[in-house]
C-alpha cells in the first residue's frame, strides 16, 4: 500500500477555505430564508439550467466553492417552494432554520441509528417520547422515527398484519393465513395504505374502501355492515384505518365511535394521523381529534405539521412487545453486547431499516427551541387561516366551497356564470396553473366526489393572513379574466 | 384570528443572534473534525448525561444557544464514533463535511421530492444516473435513492417478486400466486433479505440458504441443485441474491457464474451490493466485481464506501417499466399536470416513499467535489488496508486469521495456547469490549463458521497505516495481558 503521507481523506487538506465558504453559505441561507417574500413561489427552470443537470458524472476534482455557486445558481431558486410564506400546495411542512441546523450537526455527529449505545440513539428515544406523550399514548406504547407518513403507516400495518394473521407470517407468509385478512378505511384515505397492503403481500383487493358521510367522514354503520359482510364471507376483518385529517378535505374520521367498534369487533384501530395528529397539542382544537389515544398504532409526520425538514415520519405502536416482534432480527454480525458500543436494544428492531439517520436531532432542537406549546398555537393559527378563506369565499358570489372546511384544507372553485362541469375544471386548471406560473402562490387540485376542485392546505408557519387577502384577489381577477376572454383554454 | 402583527412562525424575530450562533457552529464542526485523532473512537455515557436523554416534553422555549451548548456538552462526545478513523465497526461510511453542508442546504432549498418539477427532483435524477452509469447500468435503467441498502435491497426484491408472479400481486396479494416463489442466497447473505421477504408477505421460508464454499461464495453447484429440486416439487424459482461483498468476511459472489445461471434458468438477479458495488470504481480492484452490470436490480449504498451522511442508499433496476409498474399510485390529489410544479413525472412511482427528502444533494456536491476518481482511490486505500492487516496477521504467532480477506473487512482472533472455544471466545470478547471501552478503536465482532472471530472493516476516508499498527499492537498486548492473568474473564 501507500505509504502514509501518500494517503488521501475526504478532508480538505487546509481547512480554511472550507470553514470560510461554510460561513458564507450560512450568509446565504439567512438571507435566503429572511427574504423569501421577495421571490416567486416556485418558477419553471429555464433550458439551460435544466440541461445543466444533463451533465456527465464528474471524474475530477473541482473547488467547493464553485460547486455551491452552481448549487446557488441552477438549483436554489427552482426548489419546490414550499419554504415560500404562499406555498399551500398537496401537503408538507415548511422546514425550518433549526431544523437546517439539526441536519448539519447530525451529519457532523455521524452516528448511525441502527444500534449502538450513544446520546444520538438516547436522543431518538427522546423524541419518540415526547411524541408518544403529545399523543397522549401510555408510556409503555413504542414508537419509531420514519422517513414519513407512508412508512409510519406502513409500519403500523405491519403490525397489524402480524398480529392479526393467526400464524407465523414473518416465517409462513401470507400463503399460510387460515383466512382472508380484511382492512377497512374510508373511500378519502390517503393511497399509501393501499400501496402498503401491496408491498405487504395482501394486496389492495383486501383494502375495502368504506363511503363517507357529507362531512368526508368514514360512514360507520356502513363500516359495520361491511365488516359483518366480510365475516359472513369467511374472511377475516383485521384492522380499519381511521384518518384524522384526510388530504382532500382534512376531514377527521369519528375516531371514538371507531375506536369503540375495533374494541368490539376485536380488529386493530390503526390511525392515520399524518396532517391532523399534531392537532392534539393545539389548544383551540385538539377535541377535534378525541379518542386518538386509543389506536393500536397510530401514525404521524413531524415533517407535515411541525415542520421539520425532509425527511421525518413516526409510528407509535400501543403494545411494544407486538411492535418489535414484527421488526426485529440479528445476523451474527450484530449481536447485542452486555457493555461497549453494543450495548442495549438495537432501534432498527423497530422499523425496516437497518442503517438509520439522526432524524431526531432536529426535531429535538427544534421542539426545545420553541416549545410544544408554540408548535400547538401555529396549528391553530393554520386552522383560523382555513377558516378565514372560508369565510371569504362563502361571501363570494363567483367562489364555491367544495367541501366543508374541517381543520386547514380548503377546497373551492370559481364558477364561471353558465358553464357545465368540464369548462369548469378546463378554466379552475388554466387558473391554477397560472397562478403557479406567476410565482404569486401556490394552490393545487384535486377532485371532490367526481367534480374537480381548487385546494390550498395552510400548513405553513410563516403565512399570515395578508398572504390570503392577496390571493384571494389573484383568484378573483384570473377567474373573470379567464371567464370573459373569447377563447377559454 | 390572531390580527397579523400578532401571527408567529419558527423564524427567529431577529435574525442576527442565530446566524452568529450557526456561524459557531460552523467553526466548532471544522474543530471537531480536524481534532478527530485527540479525541476516543467511542466512550460511554455518564449516568447524568444519560438521565438527561429522560428529561420531559418542554412546554416552553429555550434560546437556540443553550440548546446548542447542551447537544455539544451531552451529545457530541457520545457519538457512535464512526468518524473517527480508527472506527472499524460493523459497516458504515464516517460521513464528510461537504455531506453535512449538503444536508443543510437540503433544508434550506426545503423542497419534497416526492413529485414536483424541481432543481431538486432534477438533481436527484442526475445522482441516479451517474451511479447507474458508475455501475456501468445501461442508460435505460431506472433507480431511485432510499434511505439505505436495507430499503435499496427490499426495492429491487419487491419488482422482482411484483415480475416474476405471474398474476397481479398488486391487486390480489400472495394468495393468488399460483406457485410459491423461492428465492435464493448464500449462508453469508444480509438479514436485511430475510427482512425484505418477511415484509412483502412472502415469509423467510420462501428464501433458500445455499451454502457457501471455502471463500465463503455461494456454491453455484448448490444453488443449481436447489432450482432444480424446488422446480421438480412444483415450485417457482423466481430470484438470486447474490451478494458482492459480505458482511462478515467481505467475500465477493461469482457474479458472472450466477447471472448466467439466472439467464438460463428465467430468474430475476439481484445482486446486493452495499458493501462492494462501489468496487466498480475503484481502479486497481474494479475486476473483483465483474459481473455487476449484469443484474436485473442491484442494491448499492452511498452511506457506505462513499461516506454520505446517513441516510443514502440506491436501487438500481434494469427494466425501468418493471421498477415503476410496481410502485406508481397517485391519489386524486396528485395528479401530474401538463405545466406548472406538478409536470413530469413522480419520484415517488419508483419506492415506497411519497414525500422524500433531498439526499441526493449531499451526494451532488460530494461527487462534484472530489470527482469520482477519487472515491475510487479510496476504496482501493482501503482494500490495501485490508491486505496489510492480513499480511501483518499472517506473521503473528498469536494470531489468527479467520476468513481469507476478500476486500477491505478481516476476521482473526487473538488465539491462546490450549485454549478451547468457549475461552477463545470469552477472552477475545474481553479484548474487544477493552478497546471498544478504551476508545483507541473501535472493532466488532462476528461468528465465522460457527467460530467466534473479531472484525474490522476498513470502510474509513480517515484511517491511515499507522491507525492499522496502533490497533494490532493494543490487540497483542492486551491478548497477552488477558492471556496471563490469573482468572480469565
Ligand atoms: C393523510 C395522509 N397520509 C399519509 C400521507 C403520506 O405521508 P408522506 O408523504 O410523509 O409519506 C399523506 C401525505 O400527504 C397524507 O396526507
Ligand atoms: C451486505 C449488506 N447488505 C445490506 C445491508 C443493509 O444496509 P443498510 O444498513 O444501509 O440498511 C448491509 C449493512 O451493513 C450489508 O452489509
Amino acid at each position: 500500500m501507500k505509504s502514509s503521507d501518500h494517503e488521501e481523506s475526504l478532508d480538505p487538506l487546509d481547512w480554511a477555505p472550507t470553514r470560510a465558504l461554510a460561513h458564507r453559505i450560512i450568509d446565504d441561507a439567512v438571507t435566503h430564508l429572511s427574504t423569501l417574500r421577495e421571490r416567486p413561489v416556485w418558477q419553471q427552470m429555464p433550458e439551460a439550467v435544466r440541461a445543466s443537470f444533463k451533465a456527465p458524472l464528474p471524474l475530477g476534482p473541482t473547488p467547493l466553492d464553485q460547486v455551491y455557486e452552481e448549487m446557488r445558481r441552477n438549483l436554489l431558486p427552482y426548489a419546490m417552494g414550499n419554504v415560500h410564506p404562499r406555498f399551500w400546495g398537496w401537503y408538507m411542512g415548511a422546514s425550518n432554520f433549526t431544523g437546517a441546523l439539526g441536519d448539519f450537526l447530525a451529519a457532523i455527529d455521524g452516528s448511525n441509528l441502527g444500534g449502538g449505545d450513544t446520546a444520538a440513539a438516547a436522543t431518538d428515544r427522546q423524541v419518540v417520547a415526547w411524541l408518544r406523550d403529545m399523543m397522549d399514548f401510555p408510556a409503555t406504547a413504542s414508537g419509531t422515527l420514519t422517513s414519513g407518513g407512508s412508512m409510519a403507516n406502513m409500519v403500523g400495518l405491519m403490525v397489524a398484519r402480524n398480529t392479526m394473521a393467526g400464524v407465523d407470517v414473518r416465517a409462513e407468509g401470507i400463503t399460510a393465513l387460515p383466512q382472508a385478512l380484511c382492512f377497512y378505511t374510508s373511500d378519502q384515505a390517503h393511497t399509501a395504505h393501499q400501496k402498503a397492503l401491496e408491498v405487504l403481500g395482501l394486496g389492495s383487493k383486501s383494502l375495502r374502501l368504506i363511503p363517507s358521510d357529507k362531512a368526508f367522514r368514514m360512514d360507520v354503520a356502513a363500516l359495520t355492515a361491511a365488516i359483518a359482510e366480510d365475516r359472513a364471507a369467511g374472511r377475516k376483518p383485521a384492522c380499519v384505518i381511521a384518518t384524522a385529517g384526510t388530504t382532500n378535505t382534512g376531514s377527521i374520521d369519528d375516531l371514538p365511535a371507531i375506536g369503540a367498534l375495533c374494541q368490539r369487533e376485536g380488529l386493530w384501530f390503526h390511525i392515520d394521523g399524518c396532517i391532523g395528529a399534531l392537532v392534539r397539542i393545539a389548544p383551540v382544537n385538539r377535541t377535534l381529534v378525541a379518542g386518538l389515544e386509543r389506536a393500536d398504532s397510530l401514525a404521524l409526520d413531524p415533517h407535515k405539521w411541525m415542520h421539520t425538514p425532509f425527511e421525518a415520519g413516526c409510528a407509535l405502536v400501543r403494545d411494544a412487545k407486538k411492535h418489535r416482534n414484527a421488526f426485529a432480527l440479528h445476523g451474527e454480525y450484530l449481536e447485542e453486547k452486555p457493555r461497549g458500543l453494543a450495548a442495549g436494544e438495537f432501534l432498527a428492531d423497530y422499523s425496516f431499516e437497518l442503517s438509520r439517520g439522526f432524524k431526531a436531532l432536529k426535531i429535538w432542537m427544534s421542539l426545545k427551541e420553541q416549545g410544544v406549546e408554540k408548535f400547538g398555537r401555529l396549528i391553530d393559527q393554520n386552522i383560523a387561516q382555513g377558516a378565514y378563506l372560508t369565510r371569504r369565499i362563502e361571501v363570494e358570489p363567483k367562489l364555491e366551497l367544495m367541501a366543508p372546511t374541517a381543520i386547514n384544507i380548503v377546497c373551492f372553485r370559481y364558477r364561471p356564470a353558465g358553464a357545465d362541469e368540464a369548462a369548469i375544471k378546463a378554466l379552475n386548471t388554466e387558473l391554477m396553473l397560472r397562478i403557479q406560473e406567476s410565482g404569486l402562490a401556490l394552490p393545487t387540485d384535486t377532485t371532490v366526489r367526481g367534480r374537480y376542485s381548487l385546494r390550498v392546505a395552510f400548513n405553513h408557519h410563516r403565512t399570515v393572513q395578508a398572504d390570503i387577502d392577496l390571493f384571494l384577489a389573484e383568484v378573483l381577477r384570473l377567474g373573470a379574466l379567464l371567464e370573459n376572454s373569447p377563447k377559454t383554454p
